[in-house]
């Protein structure tokens, strides 16, 4: 049997060992030539190709329902169910998405579960419906990469525990999150390791489930006697299987944080096909934490699993040391953490994905706004340009931050500026400062860049003008000057604004702008509803000028053109130019 | 020694156990004193008293740091901590808030933490400072009621387990939460309960930490003999504690859940001083699920511990049966049942408290808003009158809701609006519907109101007029009939709307408005940065209508006054009216 004939799971009911494993072998090659062509996740997907196979070997989808958590290691589900031809020919791999997608397969992909950590709770909503509608099918969770570290999936292994009825979790244990697991319950999983799964005080047992180890989690004849054992189980069950993040791929096996999510690579080596170059943002912040340990020696680095993101290598942490914690995925912890950190008078940086700091928004209210806990959140992958998967948007962060109070969010427009905002918000010891880290194009500063920002949503006029006032944020500042050249070749002489703060607005200068603006238009690299042009629409309200507000729409977009989405918002720097000039020829 | 004389902790480090009990004793009348005059945690506080006396008598606060989670439960602390007033007398009880309070008591309460289960994850914070720092004191966090059950605390239990320090868990096991305990932990404690802490399995033992086990966590001596052993330790140590919720008093042992939180009663009876009579809004969704269950045999009603909150006592739930489901204090994972259970095609009605919902922010885009799962959320304890703690204040939901894509966000204005909403959202099976439940008074519809809410954004115009247009929200749309009728007696007949939904706008009414108005005002009980009002001034931002957006301030208040907030935010009906006359008057 070919890979590449793989209509559907019932393909490989029929087939012997050799021939499983023979699939196996054929899906690292399929999982490579993706990876290596466009990028993806690598060790995750080569970790999990014989529990997979198992997976859809024993338990019959889609009556048997399938949930993956984090569903980037999923790629092998996707092979088995129609979309082989995603990973084998270079003109399918756009129709094919890096997470579980019910779009693009409503029969076998239940949920997107990008983010990692919740499939437990969904299983046990698919499973409390089951029972209600008095069915007979398995619910199964794939859980594993980390993603058991998550708030949510202990509250899942909770509510599941208690469930008196069929549910069954997958633990693929790979040793791995995004970079090293950390936390006290990866020592007991390494225990249960070395024990055959026999240690005492087992976790899962003691959230009621049942529990069977698989030493061997890349052996299909052992995976599949172990998946059968708890087929059609009344109870709920946890299959703990003990895999090799990477297996099969030397440099992924090596190197097992670099190949999680690895940029376009040559197979053979493993290089990356492109080396950035040049200044970057992440420089900066890797820069700014360096320094920071040695100016502050009691300063706390943390991160929640995305230490990459923060542009902090192995070598880096290393340099850290003690400095350095990582909470692994989870978010909320990070943010408690910072604020008990704070709350004892050290120094504290924490540097999260934007995307995923959604999990904490409730520590940020409740831990960290609400009190007097001067630290410094470094929010990357921010804006249109981060992430192109709807799971992974990095443009809700400003409606999201800026909607609780005593949060100071600061939108550098260049290298300078970040530098600046980082190194003032950790030298002041009162307020609770959020850094949006720019993530569209590599800018320096073209006006004067200060290096206190105390006083709270001034913003900073980089060119007086007349008629139209263009307030333009953090790395959409170089947008708006681009709109304010295309305005000048019209004959208006805009004013430029860099808002530099974008959770609040500078009520005084807004409203001198009345005595010769007759427009004002704000530009964002965010979610315009609960943003912060909304803010400023809100704020002239009563007066006379016209307010435009630019940026992006509430709704999902999925795996676009950066581009092309900006053109259909009317985002443009001509399109923005052209809006304007209508709204100054009827105002 | 008298309670009324303690000014310090260090006024009981030199008594015996009997005059540590007798100070216990009078404890309890104190809490009783408080709670039967002004409401408050009874139960919780009742079974606290002796494991925070002995925390007192053991370790030695401020130096050694301590951590309350829930700070509900920490009346007992703040009498020892200079505080006793605010139990003894009457004329002090204001002076001394619900939960630990910095504010009030930066000495001794080091985080607000009114929402469950950071504690752990705040002191891992507190302790990488303190070693960062190289100091050397005790950091310990007072877990329980409940708590355990929130994600954060399992995240907070994982990182401490890999602290290489000092660390201390006291957890106050009363098994309860505010109603029953839910979930497979609970069946584990119980196991460790029976078997004096020595079972198998032990879930501390497994993120970890060493365990120490206290049956009887209300007896001072064997309280005392724990901590001492733990004092100092080098390594993290979970000390559990069986108490008894509403220890001493016998209505509160008797009726745990109801004296969870009780309104003021009567000491002798445990009677409720005032009953609720009359329609109500938690009447209507009592109805409302009892009938559902009915209608749709595999309707799934979930709870995050607030059964009470919904209007759901014992035996309502007994009525509900499999078809209830209490998923313990966990809203990440309510969302994600909800979003499960809706994936298999059951009705699900998912009812929430405004400020625990905080904590679902990321499911509430990823695993529900992102996809087709048709179901109810109810928001109940919404708005400035809900809840007066900064904690708990009921006025994010609609910044937070209504930056989320794909949620249909409903905003309902009287009894009768409420209960068709309710009833279109289960019937109808494509749309994501929230639904915010009115919390200031109970009004009946003075105007049509309709069964079919499946025009989005569709807003009602309840009375034409003209110059003034009033969009006043949900309960507050009574607050916008007022302010229309002051307008009257100047003789302004103002158009009056109500919106319905507070997720988007009704452009096209907007646009309209131009034709014979001049301003629009909205009125929302909200946060106004990142509301509603703050959309409709952005879509009309364009047009020569000027908007005023009233609302509440971005900002924590805490033990307010409604009517003075009001005031001072200039929301009272004539204040509005007057706002309005001054923009008609310079238009």
């Amino acid at each position: 049997m070919e890979l590449k004939d793989i209509k559907s799971p019932k393909d490989i009911k029929n087939l012997s060992i050799p021939e499983l494993e023979n699939i196996a072998a054929q899906m690292r090659n399929a999982i490579l030539n993706r990876t290596s062509k466009i990028g993806g996740h690598v060790g995750p997907n080569l970790g999990s190709v014989e529990s997979i196979i198992a997976l859809h070997y024993v338990f019959d989808a889609p009556e048997d329902r399938l949930v993956y958590d984090v569903s980037h290691q999923a790629f092998p589900h996707k092979m088995l169910t129609g979309r082989v031809d995603g990973y084998l020919f270079e003109e399918d791999f756009a129709k094919v998405g890096e997470y579980t997608d019910p779009k693009e397969c409503p029969e076998y992909d239940l949920f997107y579960a990008g983010h990692t950590s919740p499939a437990l709770s969904l299983c046990v909503g698919l499973a409390k419906a089951r029972d209600l509608q008095k069915q007979k099918y398995n619910v199964v969770a794939y859980v594993g990469d980390g993603a058991l570290s998550g708030g949510v999936a202990f509250e899942g292994l909770d509510a599941g525990g208690a469930l008196n009825s069929n549910l069954i979790c997958i633990f693929n244990d790979n040793q791995m999150a995004i970079a090293e697991n950390h936390g006290g319950m990866y020592s007991h999983f390494a225990h249960l390791r070395e024990t055959n799964g026999t240690a005492t005080d087992n976790l899962f047992k003691a959230f009621g489930w049942d529990y069977i180890y698989v030493n061997d989690g890349n052996n299909l004849e052992k995976l599949i006697a172990a998946y059968s054992k708890a087929k059609d189980s009344a109870h709920p069950v946890v299959i703990h299987i003990n895999t090799q993040k990477g297996e099969g791929y030397t440099p992924a096996e090596e190197y097992r944080e670099r190949f999680h999510y690895r940029d376009p690579y040559i197979i053979s080596s493993g290089a990356l096909r492109e080396l950035g170059s040049g200044p970057s943002y992440g420089g900066v912040f890797k820069k700014f934490v360096l320094e920071g340990v040695k100016k502050y020696p009691d300063m706390l680095v943390i991160s929640s699993a995305t230490p990459d993101a923060l542009g902090l290598n192995e070598k880096d942490r290393e340099k850290l040391g003690d400095n350095y914690l990582d909470v692994a995925i989870a978010e909320q912890t990070g943010v408690s953490v910072m604020a008990g950190a704070a709350k004892n008078g050290s120094k504290v940086v924490y540097g999260v994905v934007s995307t995923f700091l959604q999990r904490a928004y409730d520590q940020l209210m409740e831990d960290w706004a609400m009190d007097e806990s001067p630290a410094v959140l470094n929010i990357d992958s921010t804006g249109i340009a981060a992430i192109t998967d709807q799971t992974h948007l990095g443009f809700w962060d400003i409606p999201m931050i800026t909607s609780i109070p005593d949060i100071v969010y600061l939108a550098p427009a260049n290298l300078e500026e970040y530098e600046a905002m980082l190194n003032w918000a950790l030298d002041q010891d009162k307020l609770k400062v959020a850094i949006r880290q720019p993530n569209y194009s590599v800018e320096h500063a073209d006006y004067p860049v200060v290096s206190d920002y105390s006083d709270l949503n001034k913003f900073q006029v980089t060119h007086e003008g007349a008629e139209v006032a263009i307030i333009a944020v953090g790395d959409w500042y170089v947008r708006g000057k681009e709109v304010a050249e295309l305005l000048k070749q019209k004959g208006i002489d805009a004013t430029l604004i860099n808002p530099r703060f974008v959770s609040g607005v500078d009520a005084a200068l807004l409203t001198s702008l009345s005595a010769n603006h007759k427009v004002v238009a704000t530009i964002e690299n965010g979610s315009l509803e609960g943003g912060f042009g909304q803010k400023v629409a809100s704020a002239l309200g009563a007066s006379d000028l016209k307010v435009l507000n630019f940026g992006l729409k509430k709704e999902f977009i999925d795996r676009y053109n950066v581009k092309e989405v900006e053109k259909a918002y009317g985002l443009l720097p001509n399109q923005i130019a052209d809006s304007i000039l209508h709204a100054v020829s009827v105002a």
